[in-house]
């Protein structure tokens, strides 16, 4: 589907025909569209009317469209077909998909989708259930194609042709030992390219691979995708047999949901393992809370340094309106600069010995940002207040602003860095906790400048 | 390359060959490797050692290599070989290749490398250099496999072993019609499974086609990839023609783009367009200091109002210690749910309808987190503080900190909501614009109730 016109069109159309009951109709449809618009479509209808349709559709757009449900809807399906639709769904569906949906299910159903399962498959679900949540073996799939380097080019095309009824695999074949060691990997358009129908496979393969170990890291996984801008990577275990394939469309939700945990830790939450509305209140209470409490503990802090400057506070009160304005303002540039370095390191666009590069760029921007909004306070300051002392009030407020500015575009650079080099989540060193550091350095700023320049008056 | 020790003793022996002027070797074990890893080590060494390295790989292998480069090597290389030479690497670069190198080069390469190139390819790269950049026009490329629907299969399989030499493009094929508007699509997967080589293609092409429109926005194309988790898409221009197709290594790389100026959005900086460390000081203050000014001028109004409350100050100094703990404390708790809030709206999880389950979560996330908060501090003040109406100022601090993350978590789920409704970027509400926010509500509700409980100090 092109546009969200043609998307609305169709559901209306949908939704007429179902209006007349004409299933037949339907059906046409739905065998017709992508397996994600069906699926989106039965999912938005109620259950009773959504099972008619979904049992009328042919065995392979049934599975297909079955794959693209969210887990919920999968739950209510699988609860409401027979034993034996379960088991040729569970069957047909490729091991990545069945894994991630049994992963999302209460036990009770897991069990009742397994019990229905081959021997076969069970043990193959079982094994995949058993990979860490964050390994590449989590994400991969076992249907792929193997070849023997034994084969004549002629024999592969046929082989491939008895079996290539699975779209994401046939395209990268391996190349396996006996024993299933990995040997080569070879495209099928370098095999369909060959013009000669007996040259041996083995002849023709690549034997230098990139290729994963199931433990790998899964987001290590994906920075190879975009090195290397391949579409499939082989997975193998620690003896070098081949276990699996990760596919690209698996890598594209494993960069978004790693983006998604990024942007949680700069927030300072701890990620959710669960989507926002499915997730309890006392599970987001508790990866909320650490966070505000350590930030909420350094505020005390950060209060209790404003404490001791209370007899200035009390001599000259108007001092205290202009803290939100520096304060804010440091935090702003602060939380600016870390999220640029703490971004640049994760996406590999900046490395830790990139510091004082980085240091010495953020001292100029923060100079350049300083020097404007201390000059633009210095006048405002002077225009509207009342004040006696109005232009050394002015003078403090600016160059605190002034030095404000520059230390923390300066931390913002340094502590992401520090972070890592320490072996920590850079992302720890993000808005909040930058923004209470600048307000500790803020307050000693403001404060001294002012007990040193406005000394007369206290 | 499995991991990066393989990598390091990878680059180990290529520098013992080059200490040997062993070029021979080089070639051999380059000729091997992947070409991201080749690439790589040849940014890595003098442009005087790696030239003669470059010069001795194989066309294909050069031209691979060359593309992986960074876009200021490609520079120099241009500068350093033979209008020859330019020649053969832009007429064998796809197009997408050779457009996104074109448009990181001073307009002196571009003319260069222009001239060297045949007519045809001129005129393409100048078509696909004038598609908007956000546009996916300028992310396509040319390079994709047609087939006419009055094909067979056997004339199919045979006209594409003989162009097979283009790995990412042959898996998808496109039928057109002799006007070249879009008509059908196929796998190949599913024209090698069929058993009778006499069918005619159109008559087992998909004809329901997910497409784009050459000006459709890329961040909304990487949706579709994700949603119909498909590997290629096919563009056409406001007739149906078919122009070009999207492969999905280059929307890996839109996605991280994305979640990049989300991050950079959310920090109240407009995105860079160019890397970090190539962006000269003056470009990144202008992206910064908008939005830091912005937030300053909130800030003097925060100020202001603070100013209100400058009797109140100087009769109790003590308040002014806690406000950086409550204050603080708000804009976490609030910049958390707004986060929260603008990544599910970017990622589809949450919809602008859910505004009300997302409010009655917050509102019971912050009443379970405020009234820990609250007793927290209402105890640690009866404890440390030594002023007389400690009962008095503990209640107050305590109850403040309570509405202010209540009021913080609400504000924070629903500003991000209202600015989509609103059609703004709902970005624009993340902590920065949130925690200013937030400040006044914080210092309405803290003085409020220390006017009220404490009247009889003031």
């Amino acid at each position: 589907m092109t546009n969200e016109q043609e998307l609305i069109d169709l559901k209306e159309k949908l939704d007429s025909y179902l209006a007349e009951r004409n299933y037949r109709k339907i059906k046409a449809v739905m065998e017709e569209i992508p397996e994600a618009d069906a699926a989106e479509y039965l999912e938005g209808i109620s259950i009773d009317k959504a099972m008619p349709i979904f049992r009328s559709l042919s065995k392979e757009k049934c599975i297909e469209v079955f794959s693209y449900f969210e887990p919920e809807t999968q739950e209510v399906f699988i609860n409401s077909i027979t034993d034996e639709e379960i088991s040729n769904i569970i069957e047909e569906l490729s091991v990545d998909d069945a894994v991630d949906m049994l992963e999302e299910m209460p036990a009770t159903i897991v069990k009742k989708v397994l019990k229905n399962a081959s021997a076969n498959t069970r043990k193959l679900i079982n094994q995949f259930l058993n990979y860490p949540e964050d390994s590449v073996g989590s994400i991969m799939t076992a249907e792929y194609t193997d070849l023997k380097g034994t084969m004549t080019v002629g024999e592969a095309i046929k082989y491939i042709r008895s079996i290539s009824d699975n779209r994401e695999t046939i395209y990268t074949c391996y190349i396996i030992s006996p024993s299933r060691q990995l040997e080569g990997v070879i495209e099928l358009c370098d095999i369909l390219a060959c013009e000669n129908d007996d040259t041996l496979i083995s002849d023709i393969m690549e034997t230098s691979i990139v290729k994963a170990v199931t433990t790998d890291d899964k987001e290590t996984v994906a920075g190879m995708f975009s090195k290397y801008d391949i579409t499939t990577l082989p997975v193998v275990d620690n003896e070098n047999r081949l276990v699996g394939i990760v596919t690209v469309d698996d890598i594209v939700d494993v960069i978004e949901e790693e983006a998604t945990k990024d942007i949680e830790q700069m927030a300072a939450m701890q990620p959710l393992e669960t989507p926002y509305l499915k997730t309890s209140v006392f599970t987001i209470v508790k990866k909320r809370i650490i966070w505000l409490l350590i930030l909420m503990i350094a505020g005390t802090i950060t209060g209790s340094i404003l404490g001791r400057f209370e007899d200035t506070i009390s001599a000259i009160p108007l001092l205290v309106t202009f803290m939100p304005m520096i304060f804010d303002t440091g935090g702003n540039s602060g939380s600016q600069s870390s999220t640029t370095v703490i971004r640049g390191l994760t996406t590999g666009e900046l490395e830790c010995s990139d510091i004082w590069k980085i240091l010495w760029k953020e001292i100029r921007v923060s100079v350049i940002v300083g020097f404007s909004f201390g000059l633009l306070n210095f006048f405002r300051i002077l225009l509207i207040t009342k004040d006696p002392d109005k232009i050394t009030i002015a003078l403090v407020v600016s160059l605190a602003m002034l030095l404000t500015i520059v230390i923390a575009k300066s931390l913002g650079a340094v502590l992401p860095i520090a972070a890592k080099r320490l072996k920590l989540d850079p992302a720890v060193m993000a808005a909040p906790l930058i923004t209470t550091t600048v307000d500790v350095c803020a307050m000693l700023v403001y404060f001294g400048l002012a007990l040193k320049l406005l000394s007369f008056r206290l």
